[in-house]
Parts: C-alpha cells; structure tokens; sequence
C-alpha cells in the first residue's frame, strides 16, 4: 500500500536555465523506476528550458480554448446561482494555468503511435462513433472538473479566503453552495466518464478521485508519528497532487490502445511531475518566487501542515520538532521555524527531490518508443519543457 | 429533459390495509406507462399487507446483515476519526431501514429469470469471476454508500442537527468532516462501482449521483414560479429520491442480462416506489404518524421548502401562496399555512397521488415475465408488500 518504502542513495543531476542542480541527498526512492534515471543521465541532451518554440502551453492554446469552452458548457445549469459558482473557476482570467489539461493534451499527442489495437470505439445505438482526440479532450475536461472540485472542497477544509487571486467561493458564495457546487461538478465528470464507455477508464479515473479524497483526509488527521514522516508525507503528496495526473496521463493512453508498456510510462510521467509540482509548490509557500525564506504565503505552516522543507529541516536539527509540536498559532512559533529552516539544507534537499522526479519524468517520456512524427516529437519537448518549468519557474 | 411534463385525469383505486384509496384527482401523469396503471387495474387481485410471510425486511434479513458488514468494511479508514465518521450511520441500531439495499436484493431475486444472455462476468488477470449475486449485493452497497453520502451533505446544507434519532454527523463532527466522509462515502462507492465492469451500470449510477446533486440544487434555489409549480416539485423529487432507486433497480437488472423491457420495468417499479415514498414523506412532515396537521415534525416548511401537500392546497386557496410568499421565519405564518392546509384536500391528493405511484410500482411488479420459481414469486410479493407499507404506514 505504501508508495514509498525507504530510502536509497541516489545522485544525478539536471539542467535547467537555473544551471545543474545538485543532487546528493538521501531521498525517498525505493519502489521507483531508478533504470529511468540512470538511463536519463546518460541519455539527456543539453536541454534548455530556452526552447520555447516547445513552449508547452501555446502549442495547445487553440485546444484549451475549446476544452474551455466545453468546460464551461458542461457545468451549464439552470440554476443561476449554481451555474456561477460552477463556472467561478472556468471563466477567462481565472481559469489558472490548466496544467491539467495541458499535460494531457500533450500527452495525447506524444502518444500517437501505431498501436497494436485500435483505440477503444463506441458506436451504439446508431450515433456516431467518437473519435479518439474528442475522447482524450474530454479526459482533460473531466480531470479538470475533479480538480476544480476538489479545490473548492478543500478552500472550505482550509477556510481560505483567497484563490487564483480572487475570493475563494466558500467566501464569495458561503460554505453551502462550494459544498454543493464541488458535488455538482463531481458529479458532471462521473456522467462524462461513464460516457467514455471504458472500463479500465473509469477505474484508472475512479481510483484518483479516491486518492484525492484519501489525501486529504491525510493531511486533515494524523498522528504525531505520521506528522513527522517523511514516508507519510510523500504518500499523501502523491494521493493528493500526483494520483490525478498520473491515472489521467495513463487514460489517454489507455484511450488510444496503446500497451501496457506505453500506458505505465505514461502513468509514471504524469506520477513525477505531480511530485516535482509539489514538492517546489511547498518550496515556493516559504519563498514564494524568491530565494529568501517567509516571502511566501506561509500557508501551510501556519495551517500546521509540515512539508519536505522542514521534514528535512527536523533530520538535521531534531530540536525543531519541540517547535512544531507547540503549533503555530503564536507567530513568534512560526519565525523560530523559519530560523531552523534558514539554518538546514532543507529547502535544498526538497528542490534536490523536485529536481530527482522531474528526471523520472523526463525519463519516462525519453523511454516511450521512437517515433518520426514531428508533431509527436515536438510534443514529447513540450512534456519535457514543462517539467524543467515546473523546477525553474513555477 | 422534463419528468413530468403535463396534466392528465386519472382514475384508480388501491386496496391497502387501511381500506380502499379514491383516486380522483388531477395528477401528474404525462409520460407515465398509463398501461401499467390500467392494466393493474384489472389484474390486480385483493391482496393485502397482512400478508407478513412475505414482509421484505426479514425476507432479506441475513444477506442485509452481510451488505451491512461489507458497508463496515468499506468504509475502513487508517484515519479513526474518518473511520468513526463513515461508518456512523452503518453501525448496528441507527442503520436505519436499508430501504434501497431491501429494495434491491429482493429485486435481484425477482429477477431470477431464464435471460437471453449470460449475466456480465469478467475474469481477468487470472482472478475467479465474482457471481451475478455478490455483484448485485454490491449494487445495494454502493447506493447505500450514496444514499448515506448524501445525507451527511443534505444535513450540512440544511443545518440538520438530527438524523436517525441521533445527532446528525455535522453536528456531531463538524461540517468539515462531514463534507470530507461524505466525500470519502462517495469516492469509495465510485471505485466499488468501477470494480463491477460494467460500462452500462456505470452509466446509470452515474446518472443517479448527478440527479442526486440536480435534486438538491432543485430544492436550494428556486425562482417563485418554480417554487409553487407541481411539475418543478415533482422533477425534484424525481432527481432527489427516486432516481437511485430507479437507476439501481434498472443496474441489478442489467447486471443479470436481462432484456432491455425487463430492466425497464425494474426501473418503473424503482421510479414509483420512490415517489410514492417521497410523497408520503412529506404527508408526514405535516402529521407524523398521526392523521392530525402539526404532529410532524414541520421541518420542510419552516426550511421554507414547499411540498406537494401545501402545493395542492394553493390550488384550492390562491390567498395561501401569499402566506408562503412572506417566508416561514415567524412561527404565526406556519400556524396560518397549516390553517389552510386543514381546510384544504392538499393532504388527500398528495396521498391519492402516492397510491398512483404505488399502483404503478405495482403494475410493473405484475408485468414481469412469469416465473414458476417460488423463491421468484416470494420476492415479487414482497416488493409488493413494501410497496404497500410505504403508503400504509411509512
């Protein structure tokens, strides 16, 4: 059940535009593909995150536009007040960077292969058969529902007030109509995946909503041993950020009739980079987009959420521990905190473990077959480009 | 999109314990199999709720203790306090009635025909393929599953304090953790329901989760004239309590092979009942158990929600919609509202118009190909049976 099992040394290293980061940490790798990222190291070209002709998100711009749009048309309701608050998230300006939607979108592309089956096809009842892009668009629409839901969810859980630059819908709407909106766009993504028709599908979709859920609900309760476990918080961050895009990423893939092979290099893509994405998500809430500590929102600390960069921080300083277990109601709490943490390599070692599954994903999608396509190589660059992005910018 | 879509005249009557209904009003019955309804008429013979060897509850006593130890076993969390949440309303003594899952096994059994295709079975990966009858258990496990989900949000929604005779979970918990369980509930049941295989159930519990949510949305916000608008009422009632019923029915059907018109009369008969329930429901949130206006508990309309009772009284008095119309924060408008409501037939009809419900439930019940088989025909009266207690004593 665990997907972490313990530690292993590893060492390799990436280049961004930031230049090599380092990696010598002890880190949490077992059970992982480590061929991946030893074959990454030797294969890995200098990429630069300078080629911006992959510029992952204006290759699929034409297309986000329309899952947008489609998107905004499936939470139509006839409810004025439900409609608003279904389409808060959709709408033009707020719709935030729908990395969802892009990687799958990507995805679908770089997965265009010959396959030794013909994707899976529906065409009862005398309607016409769906073909396989509008199929893999609607797995981005879904994702993206579950997601939109599932932050809606979890502003109520948090009580925030903020999201996306505006007032969080618990706030703007009240506690009630998030609860409900967050059913109503669940709800609207299960009637579309049932749509699809595709068992193993539902299952790959079924089993990430249940990994959100199980997330959170990690997050929401634990015990002291767990709080401090760096197992236990990798786990959670996989149920709560990576589950969603790797069973997506393996949909798509599922989708199209491609292998099993083909499919769990998908998964194990979409698995890294939902790591990498949160582990330098929890960096930048103590940075935020500087090197300096506090200049982040600090949510999750003063939230009482203890991520990699303290966890970290604790193995080197286990009086910090005393800290965390006084909470950090008193503010004076959190800068004592923030003083062991400045002292520790552990925002080091939480970019160097970012920095450790983004080349699994780049290995993952290295490792799909070759193919002569343009499109689908300039695809894979968007994948790759977007996870050196994820390290460098995001 | 609309259930019910216009007036018709109807005329019928039902032999139940408490003697014979009359039947005569204006109903709503557009898009309803009226050949069901006639043809009952006819073929009905006089049967009568005394018929206790075929009461439903006990028929199915054990394999419900089974579907209520599965359900235990479902909800199992790492987590104790989410374990203690989902599993609150599945301990023994405030399960409540387990309608749906009664309703479903016994269907199940009533449904043991000779089918022109074998049940749907998978055996994959080597795995022994799961018998039609656990399948059909888990249906009754993940509506209950639904059912329950619904509740715990339902109750947050209507600021419930509460259900089952004990405090409802919101209350108990808080609202945070009862949107987390109901979550959890839902999330376990999806994956339960992809587990099963089966592109059309999905379809159709899918269906009842979105008109679950629909419902709700139905009753949380309405303009007037949906408000005192008897088609709108029973739309919401549909969406709101039939539909999981209807949906499910259908889903033990199909997940036997059963013909399409076989699985439609099982939805038919799941339509009706949960209709007739409804309705009958909100007979008693004005008379509790007693014939007498103010012995329920009046929680529909002091939660400013209009139902068919007061709706029919509107009919005969126009002047009450003006009372309505000024809200029922001041106890002294609930005394008048029911002041006019005792004047009125609006208790009668909404109980003539359940018996409708209930003869088509019936109706559907008795459409059934004929089966020789004792145990079939056993369940069959009891779906009858349980059909009759809702309008007699629910």
């Amino acid at each position: 059940m665990l997907f972490y099992r313990g530690l292993s040394k590893i060492s390799g290293n990436f280049r961004g535009s930031g230049g090599i980061f380092n990696v010598r940490s002890f880190v949490f790798t077992k059970g992982l593909p480590a061929l991946h990222c030893s074959r990454y190291q030797i294969h890995q070209k200098s990429r630069s995150i300078s080629e911006d002709k992959f510029d992952p998100f204006s290759m699929v711009a034409d297309e986000l536009s329309f899952v947008a749009n489609n998107l905004r048309a499936m939470v139509v309701a006839e409810v004025p007040k439900l409609f608003l608050s279904a389409e808060y998230f959709f709408r033009v300006g707020v719709e935030g960077k729908r990395f969802r939607p892009t990687v799958l979108l990507l995805m679908s592309t770089a997965l265009k292969l010959s396959t030794p089956k013909p994707p899976h096809h529906f065409d009862q009842g005398g309607s016409v058969a769906t073909d396989l892009r509008t199929r893999q668009q609607c797995i981005a629409q879904i994702i993206e529902m579950i997601h939109v839901a599932s932050l809606l969810h979890d502003d109520i859980l948090d009580d925030a007030d903020t999201r996306r630059g505006i007032g969080s819908l618990n706030i703007v709407m009240g506690n009630k109509l998030a609860v409900l909106t967050g059913n109503f766009l669940l709800s609207r993504a299960v009637v579309a995946l049932a749509s699809l028709q595709n068992t193993e599908v539902v299952s790959l979709v079924a089993r990430a909503i249940d990994d959100l859920v199980t997330g959170e609900i990690m997050q929401m309760s634990t015990t002291a041993d767990q709080r401090y476990s760096m197992e236990y918080y990798m786990q959670k961050t996989y149920y709560k950020t990576a589950s969603l895009i790797s069973n997506s990423c393996k949909a798509v893939a599922v989708l199209a009739g491609q292998t099993a092979e083909v499919a769990m290099l998908a998964f194990d893509y979409g698995k890294n980079l939902g790591l990498a994405f949160q582990l330098i998500d929890d960096v930048l809430d103590f940075t935020g987009t500087s090197a300096s500590l506090g200049k982040g929102s600090l949510s999750d600390i003063r939230h009482g959420i203890v991520t990699a960069p303290i966890l970290f921080a604790m193995e080197e300083f286990p009086q910090l521990r005393a800290v965390v277990d006084k909470g950090f109601d008193n503010p004076d709490n959190v800068d004592i905190a923030l003083e062991y943490l400045g002292k520790s390599r552990g925002i080091q070692r939480t970019k160097d473990l970012a920095v450790i599954h983004a080349n699994l994903a780049i290995a993952a999608i290295d490792s799909l077959p070759d193919s002569d396509d343009e499109e689908v190589k300039n695809s894979r660059r968007a994948l790759v480009n977007l996870t050196q992005r994820v390290i460098v910018s995001h």
